[in-house]
């Protein structure tokens, strides 16, 4: 079963890694409004493979093609339907998947649930469907031009960015490859997933977002509220095994009259350990939050499995997978949040 | 707006804290299946405010009414509404808060959102509604009765306990008031609520949950992942800051040779970092998560804050207030598990 | 399984003809507003039973107690929670069904589905069920002020009121106790259902309901027309059979050039066979339609059936029921169209 | 704003007239079926245009590219991502159309409703969007294997096929260019397509549609009844303005005791006036519908209408129309039909 991302702005999508296409419909964007189908490509290439020596380099393009929806370079309010066709299925790197249930992937899962598989490579369970994801938020962004939404790699493995968000220039954050904005941290953690990657191995990282000028009043009570569809959404990007906003885990650990935020006289808080959502609802503040990628499971080194039979087999590392995913993740959440973020604007606009 | 939480299985509720009743709906609950009243009553007791001397002493019998759904003690497939009324409403404990705006409470942008808010409390931002989700939560426990699912308080502020849940025997969570099953830890967690609370102060802790003998293939892929929708949920709890499973945000800090769960032959995996889950589908492990709870943001003491017209207003601690969450937060955790993994199941059915 | 009625401004419910009480939820109110309570009940009486002479005399005081979402006479923008106990469940009179299913009933049904149901009576294929969707309707309909939204009966059995709606006075539709506008037509109906009663039979009937003042532009595209959600909500109505608009069946006999609505030159149109919508979309003209109701199923003569055992029985005719439903189903009508209508009002204003 | 088709098996669409594709995504397909792609083109060529001398003679090869969701011929239970390439945009033909509102079409509301529109044919509102839920409807078929589901048309203009349905072999209804299952009717109604053709002006008609081996139990209560699903799904098809099932409006006329169905030892009925539903689900006898047709509006003859200035101008019939749309709406009807039972039965067993 699928179910749409959004309640009223909507992303529904479908594609496998070694498909023909992946692809998607936006339903619930405005109408009437200019769509720059370039900075949508821009989102795009930020996130596809190839881009730098520091994560896959399998081959695609991910060149969209809009076939709904927009008429004369603006949106028509009508389901905006685009595909990205695959380039690079190169389907003989992953034969020897044929049988073999990859560690700590899905096709045990999907194998299981739904009696069949596509054995080529990770099929829906692909990071690829992300693609998708970055099309629906790269739109939303278009439609939320006051609000800023800036994610970048806060730790690479052991490697943390320690500096607070107020402490760094995001603008700096597209300036190297591994997406960190501070210039040092950035080069050692580079320097760190070639290594690691030159072992045949993959690590692990997190990355940060940052969403401003975002007013008061986005976000529904109880079972929408904005940090708990933020955190569904992150949850929902491959890897990803923890999510925090505000003080977050660290916050277990404070007391009360530590961690209240008191407010100026213009409702805006002294502090910020609330992280610009009180009871599920925007503050005004600064939302800001933090989220934890596993390892890539795909490994460079041979690996004991077993097959669809529970036979114990040697499976080999090939093909070309991202050492690390973070550097390419941020996009991704960046999307994610446009999209979570729009949403509740327009269910909001509901009820004024 | 509201969103019933679940697809198949849906709690649909009301209520706030001051109001006449809190209550809700249940739809989607198998019929012909024998319900225990007593049982939900006991997971009620458990949740219920009073029950220790580290909760708040607020008196609440929290007796739930059954109205519908049920004949001759069997569930009939129709919809099970019920109402647990509000007995200690005590508005004069409120009365300093009808125009001032409490530190990091919903008080600020419910009234922003909304233009009227109800002063008497947190009105329906209070976690008095998550007793209707511990209604819910025990009738869908026993539609599941061959799966355990089982939380316990893993730290209060800094005071942690240490030991990974397969070292512990979780049927001890209920022999202390704090509701952690180690004894030495939980002495030292209640002794420090309690000079915490003598401080009027308050604060913050983990819960953990340990979910056992769910099957394979549970979940849903890319949007609907088993642990994307459980971190929503445990996100949709009061004062949750935080949201991780299996490796969680340690896992960041790993590499991929690490962290791989290598199978056995029967499917099982060596290791478990993955928490049970693969590619969003329960992969038959062990499913467990770790839940962050800010400290309560009502204190005891004097606090300065901003009334409806942004004056400064001195606001005096009053009320009976927790201390810490965590103990009571137990039940709310499990009870939503449960309502996640019964639509899950009814869900993998739908397909079967 | 149950899906709230709705998108935005959603009804949710609960309750059996023999249980303790009806009841529900509605959620997307729009937050502030004054709500008249009396005026809801006023909308309860004209659905209740005992009402006057031809419908069931069943006595149901059917008073709604709501328990959240209103503060000092206002809406919060929280779910408005409300109840209707059941008085007069009266078992006894239904005691002959224990066993036997009704024909023509949702008995067979129900027990076949379910594998359980309630004997007592309808249970929740009851109509005591529309109760509910009054309440739901009477709030969307103050929340709709500049609306009028108006249904009467326009026939019963062979006996039709022909003329148009265009040619009624609808402020008399309440002058008589069939609620049929037309004093002579209304006469002759009354007469007809009297008599029909006698000979312990019952009869069918048509419900036109006319919208005025809709604004252009409610409605969405495709799957979610005005006039579908229209047309899904009436044959939500128990014992519907049939629904039109505008020119309806008779609209299936004509040619283009007859049935075209020619526009004025302020986008009004000169004939309204569109009956108010184009394209799923209202174009700010009259909205009308009719809905088909059969006769009620529960005689007050002896019928042969069939018991769970599959062997002949014969059901006595008892108990209090409507020799004809349309009378009383003139607000159950109107309540759903308001619902309808606010549903798509907010909608539309997400998207400004 | 879109909701998709269905609540399990669903289906998603994006496109217009003049776009550069259709297409859509189904979710909620059991897995590891087989699917008989050719059966599913048969179904799109019954639907498109040119295919006799009485529908429209566009140019349209409305061939389906799949482009996921199906390895090695089999579903996988992912989405089914597919489009529709539109060949024969021929723009030109609609030029007299920019400015002006055609009568008794979509442009005016679409245009009020968004502040813009395609003006070069219907957009969005075209009915060219039902190819793609003859798609979503051939899948759906195969889902189904054991039921068979078919419409036929009953009527055209005043010319009505007036034997019920069991006194009809539905096997001969693609006998004929109108399928119409009566050979001497058929022939009827094709002269008189022909010859209302000829004037330049187009007719309505209606199409019943009969679906056997439902079992007994699918359909849900109170919102979600097999019928108004049905009814919804049929009001949703361009032109329809009235649905009817059973004994529909002529049931409204009838008295109880001539209405009931009485029950046959196995549960059968000995009629069926209630059209194979009871209390909205199915009771496994045949279920029957009729769904009227208004005459399309676009004709060939000069009508009078207004520009987006509120000025009057004439609009001249241009292009390639069909004079009457029940023919091409026989395989939408059981398209959606189909749909609607899948969804129906993947919800029933999900509570098995």
């Amino acid at each position: 079963m699928f179910h749409p991302f959004g309640k009223l702005y909507q992303l529904t999508t479908f594609g496998e890694s070694h498909g023909a296409a992946l692809g998607g419909i936006i339903t619930g964007c405005p109408a009437n409004q200019l769509l720059d189908l370039e900075e949508i490509q821009y989102e795009l290439s930020r996130r596809k493979p190839g881009q730098s020596s520091i994560v896959t380099q399998r081959k695609e393009a991910d060149e969209v093609e809009f076939l709904s929806g927009i008429f004369e370079g603006k949106t028509t309010g009508t389901p905006i339907g685009f595909i990205i066709r695959n380039q690079n299925q190169k389907s003989q790197d992953y034969s020897h998947n044929v049988d073999a249930f990859r560690p700590s992937h899905a096709d045990f899962t999907y194998y299981k649930k739904y009696g069949i598989r596509d054995y080529r490579g990770g099929g829906r369970s692909s990071a690829r469907e992300t693609a998708n994801w970055v099309v629906g938020g790269a739109v939303a962004k278009q439609m939320l031009p006051q609000i800023s939404i800036q994610a970048y790699v806060s730790s690479v493995g052991e490697i943390f960015l320690e500096k607070p968000y107020q402490a760094l220039d995001l603008m700096k954050t597209e300036e190297n490859i591994v997406r960190c904005p501070d210039e040092n941290t950035a080069q050692q953690m580079i320097d760190y997933i070639k290594q690691v990657r030159k072992e045949g191995d993959t690590v692990g990282g997190t990355v940060t977002c940052v969403i401003k000028n975002a007013p008061v009043g986005w976000g529904e009570p109880v079972f929408d509220k904005l940090h708990a569809r933020l955190g569904q959404a992150m949850l929902s990007i491959n890897a990803v095994k923890g999510f925090e906003y505000g003080s977050g885990f660290c916050g277990s650990k404070m007391r009360g009259s530590e961690h209240n935020d008191l407010f100026n006289p213009d409702g805006t808080t002294q502090t910020n350990l609330s992280g610009g959502v009180q009871g599920g609802i925007s503050n005004g503040m600064d939302i800001y939050f933090r989220v934890a990628f596993k390892p890539v499971a795909t490994l460079m080194q041979t690996q004991l499995t077993i097959n669809q039979k529970g036979e114990k087999v040697e499976m080999q590392g090939k093909g070309r997978h991202d050492p690390c995913v973070v550097p390419r993740a941020v996009p991704i959440v960046e999307a994610l949040s446009a999209m979570v973020l729009l949403d509740f604007k327009l269910i909001h606009q509901a009820f004024q």
